[in-house]
């Protein structure tokens, strides 16, 4: 089981703010964005008074509700077809452990979230990366990377979109593009959109609106970042694949239900009004704009502009990100301050790859931010002397 | 994966209710014992902004509490010995995942809870199940059935002490012989203790407390029962093996953190007064004493008298316990009420064992026991005609 590369640097991180240095963390999705105020009052208002078990697949009243959240977004299901699920980590694996057998593979552009492989690594599947480059700004590989790939072993294609960790939103086009590799090889698609509400330089065209492969699509959800509500720990798995959701209940009711509280915080967050993520979309495109522009401006860095999300993936003029990710923690301050980032490499698949890139997630004020640019630029400057 | 025995006859159920039918569910552990006000206020009071991920070993203010928890068990262990996980589901699913590779065997007394089967399909290895038999009151089987069965995949022997789905306590002497099996094979004893707190005929004996295999002994823990907190989803993987708390760790990252409000109630029942339990125990030995002395009183039907959790297994003058399970729901009424119990074959590993075995959980008042067996007595009568 590999270690988390989000969070293998937290030691040196621990360290440095024992020395009292102010450490900008810009390594993990945690936003600091408030959980709406309607979300937390309707579990402090609760007033069961036995915080039993849910039906394995989510109440059934948070279920029918959410297919009016999905209806907003065009996707037509019906309550049936949602598995509520341990936040959007036990959606994924779900999906892998419902659709594969042990030693079948999942092809997945990297770089790719990097706890795919961790789930991965549970199911007995194995990733499958297919290489996009930074210089194309992280869009899809070319459909001859997929069927070069293709094995009899093959049985889904993963991507995330708007994309974590390179913030890249596929275009409807990119889509069907996946419909045809899909339909061609009979694999599930799974489509994670985490991210769906951020999207800054287009509409978000779901997985789960293409036409003809209803029965391989299996959408995979959270309300994690969607309403800043990451301890929740609730997500979905929603597919109109009967079979798919049949077999995924029997995990579901081994573990038995998802989080209580959690579900009625999700519930409840149905209830704000549409135009609620208008704020949250404007603080994060600001920021978005204010780190791609720092970073592109520091002599060496090349950061392509983000379509959603909240993460940019840049490259460093560095020999190796991950020595550079140390060290910054271990040996550098600028006016008593430092910054925490992801190395490149814990995103990719293909050893080699990735090793002058970084991931930023962008859950800082712009101020912040700011901030964290003059000591990467200053510490950019130290390190390559 | 196996389909939940304690759920599928759930439609059956549905049916009956349909039709007006009162059904006195005896099939499923769900607690109908109010949660501590304490703790749920302690949730209800809470006011922080954002609701984050925690640590991923769950939130050290909690960690290091529950250390007092098990000191009161006698249980001495430190905070870093303790991973806080999203119900004792995971913790099992942790514990198999971390301690064992592919195709690895764990041996475990049958009957046994039947969602260590799916866990096991999850992790990928092999449930070996040892018989104890409804003569003996289903107390460990012979050190020689283990023996037995030890081959060189065999990583792990697994009890649940007291015992879902049998109601047995095992006694010291009877850790001390398991003790035995594990030092002479370098085993892991997983020692699922869900529920310690409800012991009748004798004081509960942890593995922990086993000297001399402190590196062997991982604890599975959950607040699920204890606390009637099934909801929460807060459970603990213990062990003082720092190898497999960090491997343990690394699947808590992939799948980021426990949840939130689940462990402000976890932590929160911890200052309940120690005298908390009487109550409750109180209760579910009347009830124990009920169910047990009902059931015999049937011609026909044996059921041994359990020592501690709130099952009974007891032993019926049917063919089939899956039928007549059925049949109750389906086709008969007493009074317009009927009873739902669990098939005794979905406990036991080897196939034919339990035909003639129901479960029973009883969290139900005595009250409603009453009717429920005056039911099962009737229902035995017309179904042998």
């Amino acid at each position: 089981m590999p270690a988390s590369p989000i969070r293998k640097l937290v030691p040196y991180a621990e360290k440095a703010k024992q020395k009292g240095i102010k450490v900008y963390h810009l390594n993990i999705g945690q936003p600091d964005i408030e959980t709406p105020a309607l979300e937390l009052d309707a579990v402090r208002h609760s007033n069961f008074k036995i915080l039993e078990y849910s039906h394995s697949a989510g109440n059934e009243s948070y279920r029918r509700k959410l297919v009016g959240y999905y209806q907003k977004q065009q996707i037509a299901i019906d309550y049936t077809n949602i598995l509520i699920t341990t936040g959007g980590s036990e959606a994924i694996l779900f999906a892998m452990m419902s659709c594969m057998d042990e030693g079948d593979e999942i092809i997945t552009p990297e770089p790719f979230y990097a706890n795919y492989n961790g789930f991965a690594v549970e199911a007995g599947v194995k990733v499958v990366p297919i290489p996009s480059s930074i210089e194309s700004g992280f869009s899809l590989p070319p459909i001859e990377a997929f069927e070069q790939k293709i094995t009899s072993r093959t049985k889904a294609i993963l991507i995330c979109n708007p994309n974590n960790p390179t913030g890249y939103l596929y275009s409807r086009e990119e889509l069907e593009i996946l419909k045809e590799i899909v339909k061609r090889h009979n694999l599930f698609l799974f489509s994670d959109e985490a991210y769906r509400e951020f999207c800054y330089t287009g509409e978000h065209f779901s997985a789960m609106r293409l036409d003809g492969i209803e029965e391989n699509v299996i959408l995979l959800d959270t309300i994690s970042k969607r309403y800043s509500s990451c301890g929740a720990r609730i997500g979905a798995m929603i597919t109109k694949n009967k079979q798919v959701v049949e077999t995924a209940l029997k995990f579901a009711q081994a573990r038995l239900s998802p989080p209580g509280f959690g579900q009625i915080a999700g519930e409840a967050a149905l209830d704000l009004p549409d135009n609620y993520f208008d704020a949250t979309k404007a603080e994060y495109k600001l920021r978005r704009d204010t780190l791609v522009k720092r970073l592109n401006n520091i002599p060496g860095v090349f950061c392509p502009n983000p379509g959603g999300a909240f993460y940019a993936m840049a490259k460093l003029p560095v020999d190796d990100s991950d020595k550079f990710c140390q060290w910054i923690l271990e040996s550098f301050s600028y006016n008593n301050q430092t910054v925490m980032m992801a190395p490149g490499t814990g995103f990719y698949g293909t050893p080699g790859l990735g090793k002058n890139e970084v991931r930023f997630a962008y859950v800082l004020n712009v101020d912040d931010i700011n901030k964290a640019m003059d000591c990467l630029e200053k510490a950019l400057e130290e390190y390559n002397k």
